[in-house]
């Protein structure tokens, strides 16, 4: 058996190897007593679960208070503290927010398609869990909760890694999170946290532990994320970039078109569905350039333009070719005036990274055809970026957002951490 | 400019390089224009290339002819030449295969859901194409002319990678389809061939050619799957093994139970739905287990049993482990008893390869229980495994059969080379 040694990690790779495997192989197991469990059972463990957190909260407090002090005396960032931190409320909303996962319909066992053929087969296509998540974050402690729950929630097994800075708050939430399960009568390996902060870890769960882990789904910053998408050898959910444009087109109303963008813009500027670039049509840039400038720096936004841009107020600083390729995450935006909807489209698919796109017009059909040629994940027509949200799309809360095209894109909900099967009825049907 | 020698290959990696990257930017251009195309119009170039095709038959042949005596000059299995020869009733099948795709339903535009929020937004889940599909296939030409019309019924740009024994013909049946493509005023670039026989082709579209692949699909032997799993950076639809199995449980009617057994192993014993073991429950192998491998031998199937199935019949030869884990593609069989459908579940999870399952019982509760726990792609009670097939489905045709666990399962058809994107209709609402 491995000896576990949480503060420096392995000193034997081969011990790690073992203690990684042994966690898959406990993880797929338990996907299997998960995936046949019924949805009253998955229920009441989340609500079991959301009372352990409740009851474990000064136990949370206390070791989130020791992750805290070790992230000041490491220099730390004030964000990274910010987030690390937690208190009575924030511990409160996370048991709140597993029980709100309790009330969502059960995303398993759906009838998706049921098809009857010819030769009397019925077919139907089933909706089934996926098997085993892997979740790799970072700061958040409360990721632990969230991703647990809607891991639970569609029958799937999940293997949590906390980064360096949550692991004592990540640690405590999860053993709250194991309490619950098993008094549901359910495998307290549905839910294991990666006991060790050695960073090899990562790497192994990102080689799918020997086929155990069926799927990755990273929450972090961008460096986080690159590493995944480079070295996971089995599928990711994920989203690298958020460079999301507001279109004001030809009919755009110009109050709602500044309430949009300012949204958009400055609601939360640290989001990846935070608007990152302005796009004017030329036939409303006469009488919306100047209005919607001003309003972006009243609000306290920098705005890099392009010359014409840069014409309509002496602020605006030039914009330069990488400008329409970054993700700002800041109180900054680009600007540019385009000449009609297909500049506006064919700068957005150069440019965008088909996270969510909006157009703000009362002319409905330029507002069709942005919706079906702009090829992101989200596209919205007079509304606001930010809406990339399980919580706003109805999901109840996601796992993440995706941009990838493959099976989960947008908001990644208790629905997308499902796949599905065939399930054929036959009298005896065998192929000619 | 790169300069083409489809014998021997490129000298120099840079100029494949290029050439790689050009065919990846013009298929994604393409896929962008496919995306849009209206139904009928790509139902009219499918109509076309079909017509083309039949015009180009004597031309198809002719390059057929010199693939099929390159062939046999490099001293190719019987079963390769076979594969790798048409005739004109063979050209007709894939003219014919064309014109059944434009017939099926459009799978892009689809709404997939539709919710109303309440803030009003009303959000949709519509299909949306994937974008471009990668297909590297072997020694089967017509998966030139099937793969490329799903992908474009789809909406999909396809890149195709032909095996070097069926270049020639392949590049006919290309040039019928691209022809087919302009006629009907949508971009030949939408499906195009790579022009060279070149192996490391196929790995440049492993890597996704600088983002311009969005799917790789394997059509080939099992080497070929490996090769593509192990290095694609894209996600993949395939199987690398269907080690099917036939479970009669208690309650099967013996004469239903022979009947899809020989099906299931003999009606093609190398394609991936054939069956490769046989559970027979305890409660009736005593009347069931003998008549079975009887009617398996009589049918020149080998048989490798435990000691129980041994003991029915001398010719029985005996199964050692891996026989459990083995695709023989072949008319030989593994057959074992289990003691209730817990044990059969368990052999099917342990050793099988998550393709296709069945059960033979009149027991119905057994059959639901069988159906839900067994996680396979597609699980079959009282038929044949052998209906893996997007035929069989109803599909029309399938690109190929995936036992991945995201997005594609079971059999590929246009409907799985679709994604969606949410539409999002406002009416000025940003986001508290």
């Amino acid at each position: 058996m491995p000896v576990l040694n949480l503060k420096s990690g392995f000193a034997d790779s081969d011990d790690l190897d073992t203690l990684m495997a042994g966690i898959g192989k406990r993880a797929r197991a338990a996907g299997r007593a998960m995936a046949l469990a019924p949805a009253q059972t998955k229920d009441l463990a989340l609500r079991a679960i959301a009372e352990q957190i409740r009851v474990s909260a000064p136990a949370i407090l206390r070791e989130n208070a020791r992750d805290v002090s070790a992230a000041q005396a490491a220099g730390q960032t004030k964000a990274i503290i910010d987030r690390l931190t937690l208190d009575e409320s924030r511990v409160a909303a996370i048991a709140e927010a597993v029980e709100k996962v309790a009330g969502l319909p059960d995303p398993v066992g759906r009838q998706l398609a049921a098809f009857e053929r010819p030769n009397g087969l019925l077919i139907e296509r089933i909706s089934v869990p996926l098997g085993v998540v892997g979740v790799i974050f970072e700061s958040r402690p409360n990721v632990t909760a969230d991703a647990g729950a809607l891991c639970l929630k569609a029958g799937n097994a999940a293997i949590l890694r906390a980064g360096s800075d949550s692991h004592r708050t990540a640690t405590a939430i999860a053993a709250a999170m194991s309490e619950g399960l098993a008094r549901a009568g359910l495998p307290a390996d549905a839910i294991q946290l990666v006991p060790t902060r050695d960073r090899a870890a990562v790497g192994l769960m990102l080689t799918g532990l020997g086929g155990c882990v069926d799927v990755i789904v990273p929450r972090g910053g961008r460096s986080l994320v690159e590493r995944v998408q480079a070295e996971a050898k089995v599928p990711v959910f994920a989203h690298l970039d958020g460079i999301c444009h507001v279109y004001v087109a030809e009919g755009a109303d110009l109050g709602m078109a500044r309430t949009i963008l300012l949204n958009s813009k400055m609601r939360r500027t640290g989001i990846c569905g935070a608007a990152e670039t302005l796009l004017v049509d030329a036939a409303v840039a006469k009488t919306h350039l100047k209005p919607l400038v001003e309003a972006l720096l009243e609000a306290g936004c920098a705005v890099r333009g392009d010359a014409e841009t840069q014409g309509v107020d002496p602020r605006v600083t030039p914009a330069d070719e990488a400008d329409w390729r970054t993700e700002y995450l800041d109180a900054i935006i680009s600007a540019k005036v385009v000449d009609g909807i297909d500049a506006a489209i064919s700068h957005i698919e150069a440019n965008g990274s088909h996270h969510t796109d909006a157009i703000i017009t009362d002319d409905t059909e330029a507002a069709a055809r942005f919706l079906n040629e702009v090829d992101s994940a989200i596209v919205t027509h007079n509304a606001s970026t930010q809406f990339a949200d399980g919580g706003e799309f109805g999901f109840g809360a996601e796992i993440g957002i995706a941009t990838g095209r493959m099976h989960a894109r947008g908001p990644v909900g208790v629905e997308q951490l499902t796949t599905f099967k065939y399930r054929v009825h036959g009298s005896g049907q065998t192929r000619p």
